[in-house]
């Protein structure tokens, strides 16, 4: 059959600084899928759209047509609303795991897809792996009745939501077109639209451990999002976070688990319970839910009932101990002082290293691998005395591990006080 | 063995307005010869160089990296010096026809690799080929033997001269990356480099005919090619001509085969003796030779017994008739006055459509297709005259040549006077 439309016509378009027809995107994005335009004609679009933009229309279009290219799924015959959440990654960030249980204990439904993590940001299904027995593949209908069940599930995103989005990431990974703001909103959330959520909040990280350095380009990304959600239906809001020191105490699999679970027992550190409060209280808004404050369902121990609910429906045994590395290594504080800095990208990257993280999709990760910390900016700290511990199964990794932390952290007089709640992105 | 460099890397760092250093250059354009680099990274890279431009430095290692990737030839033991043209294409171009013999008769030996059509501009090959008998195929010790003996050889291009264009050309002609300079002068550059020739003179057309349609960006190509070869030892030249309406008066394989031996025998169509001279002109003073006039090699015969010496040593009978189409079609002038206006790209697509061209690499041409002018812009035309005759073997291509004709072509009361030597750069 005859294609309606010409891959290097689409692809000069915008090159020359054009804007795509609604015809354009959608059969560029459909015959890509076919497999009718080749991986180098999509790359070199790509490239074009990092280079030259893509107006709201154009993106909004380019998301409809990547749902588009899968199925949708719909939770309107459930008795509840419906809220997600979707950090753009971060160092220490398991705010899901808390999270999606306190949310649910107020009554809101939370059907959270997710992913593995690559690179040095973890993935909250390599997390959730870390519990024993945890599995993270449902069928949709496993999906639905876990949510009417117990409230909230965190699985695999299936093959079928979005498979233009899936072809086309793996695409922009090694062509160096992954850094695009059109291309990062339109598959951000043509897998969440698509995922059938009622509500969304996104929490876009912001500093040297996240993907987006500064905060005029995470605005960016967060109002491109904010609008593409609201375009589709979805009640959006983003937050823009601080990412420029890891979140709470705990960079790593297993020692990240833990430490959710210290939350939902009512402690755990600070920033992580007011994050973890803060997207809560934004999920209950966006789904109509105002009458309920989740930090008492974090005291009332009913966050912490939803979280063994959701692990023993997906096989996890909320009860049996996490893995713990075989070796351990302590990196002590350089000077006495106060931590001026403690930087994410380092903190991510040795963990990464010691094995809580991969560098291609078919690596394993270590379920306790990872960092603790002892301090965080602002704390005092004793020369000689532990400032992190170093998590991993095989000590060989620790030179490397220690590598990237050089350079990575401050002792002096004063920390800059930094505030974890940047900006709030709403249409 | 381990690579010495990223791909993502060299990509972003052109995609973020850098420079890429020689390591990386010489890296990516081998890398890529060797398929390490694959093809969807080399269209990013591509799309980042067309819209971030390249330094002369990068072009310059750009283009030793492309010749590098094959073989050079050397002509250093030929007993005269050698020079060659390269045009950039353009509809009516024959050229290198009359062109080669006459600088071969004043003495200096043109070694000229030459291609075959694609799009609307003709291929130099394909007009030989019209030739009875003639093969364009030759060994390097052939031309080496022919242009000692001849003076003059036109012959295809081996495998061996910069694979890495042939790679990346084809590519960029997929993916909407064939209008970067830095690429054009590269692709061109290198293969002429590495071809051995001692001076080069480029035809840089400029117009509604030609690849380049405005003479700013002819300019660019053309100071981009100049310092290419001045920087690889090769005395270049490059004159910006005019192609908004066809040279001579034919268009199409032995069409423009016919023309080129009247230029030959002293007469043919004024405004190809005039380009013929003036390119043999810059090609003798380039090599060295400045006390003959080509001129008058066409006016004593030498040349026309260069052309027959050089056809017949290749195969081609001099004498044999030149094949004539089995279907003709006469388009009359609509109106009584001037010939205001003959578009170039609109006789080259009607020329293309008939036959004379082909869309894909693999299509076959036909020798006797085009279109013959029986007039030029400022001539007087007298409304139901001929004006056009088109000429092919499958008359159902006549609508598809005439569809393209339409608009082409303008009478009226005056034609502004274009004229066809626009400028010079030398470096």
């Amino acid at each position: 059959m005859a294609e309606t439309h010409d891959a290097v016509a689409v692809i000069a378009a915008k090159r020359d600084g054009g804007e795509l027809d609604d015809a354009q995107i959608d059969w560029v994005v459909d015959a890509y899928t076919r497999g009718v335009v080749a991986d180098e004609q999509m790359s070199a679009l790509a490239m074009a759209i990092l280079l030259n933009g893509m107006t709201r229309r154009e993106v909004a279009r380019w998301t409809s047509a990547m749902i588009a290219s899968g199925e949708r799924m719909d939770f309107s015959s459930l008795s509840r609303p419906t809220a997600d959440k979707h950090s753009t990654g971060g160092v220490g960030d398991k705010i899901t795991l808390p999270l999606a249980p306190v949310v649910a204990a107020c009554g809101v439904a939370v059907p959270q897809l997710s992913g593995r993590g690559l690179g040095h940001t973890g993935g909250t299904l390599d997390k959730l792996e870390a519990v024993p027995g945890w599995r993270a593949e449902l069928s949709n209908a496993q999906m639905l009745d876990q949510l009417q069940d117990v409230g909230a599930v965190v699985c695999a995103a299936g093959a079928g939501l979005a498979p233009a989005d899936r072809k086309l990431y793996a695409l922009r990974d090694v062509t160096g077109t992954v850094e695009a703001v059109p291309l990062i909103a339109s598959s951000i959330m043509s897998k969440k639209i698509a995922e059938g959520t009622g509500a969304l909040v996104l929490d876009v990280k912001v500093g040297t451990g996240a993907f987006m350095k500064d905060v005029a380009t995470a605005r960016e990304l967060a109002e491109t999002m904010v609008a593409l959600g609201t375009d589709a239906g979805v009640r959006t809001v983003a937050l823009l976070t601080d990412m420029s020191t890891p979140l709470g105490l705990t960079a790593g699999n297993a020692l990240e688990v833990a430490e959710s679970v210290e939350v939902l027992a009512g402690g755990g550190p600070d920033d992580v319970v007011r994050l973890t409060v803060a997207l809560a209280g934004e999920m209950l808004r966006a789904a109509g839910v105002d009458d309920v404050d989740p930090a008492d369902r974090l005291r009332d121990g009913s966050a912490m009932d939803v979280w063994r609910r959701m692990l023993a429906a997906q096989g996890g045994d909320p009860d049996a101990p996490l893995p713990t590395s075989r070796e351990t290594h302590v990196v002590a504080a350089p000077a006495t002082g106060v931590l001026t800095r403690l930087d994410a990208m380092a903190v991510g990257v040795a963990a990464w290293r010691l094995g809580a993280g991969r560098a291609r999709k078919e690596d394993r990760v270590q379920a306790a691998a990872g960092v603790r910390l002892h301090a965080k900016p602002g704390d005092r700290v004793t020369e000689g005395a532990p400032l992190l511990t170093l998590h991993t199964d095989e000590p060989e990794r620790f030179p490397r591990a220690l590598a990237a932390l050089e350079g990575g952290l401050d002792v002096g007089d004063e920390a800059a006080a930094t505030p974890l709640l940047i900006d709030r992105v709403a249409d």
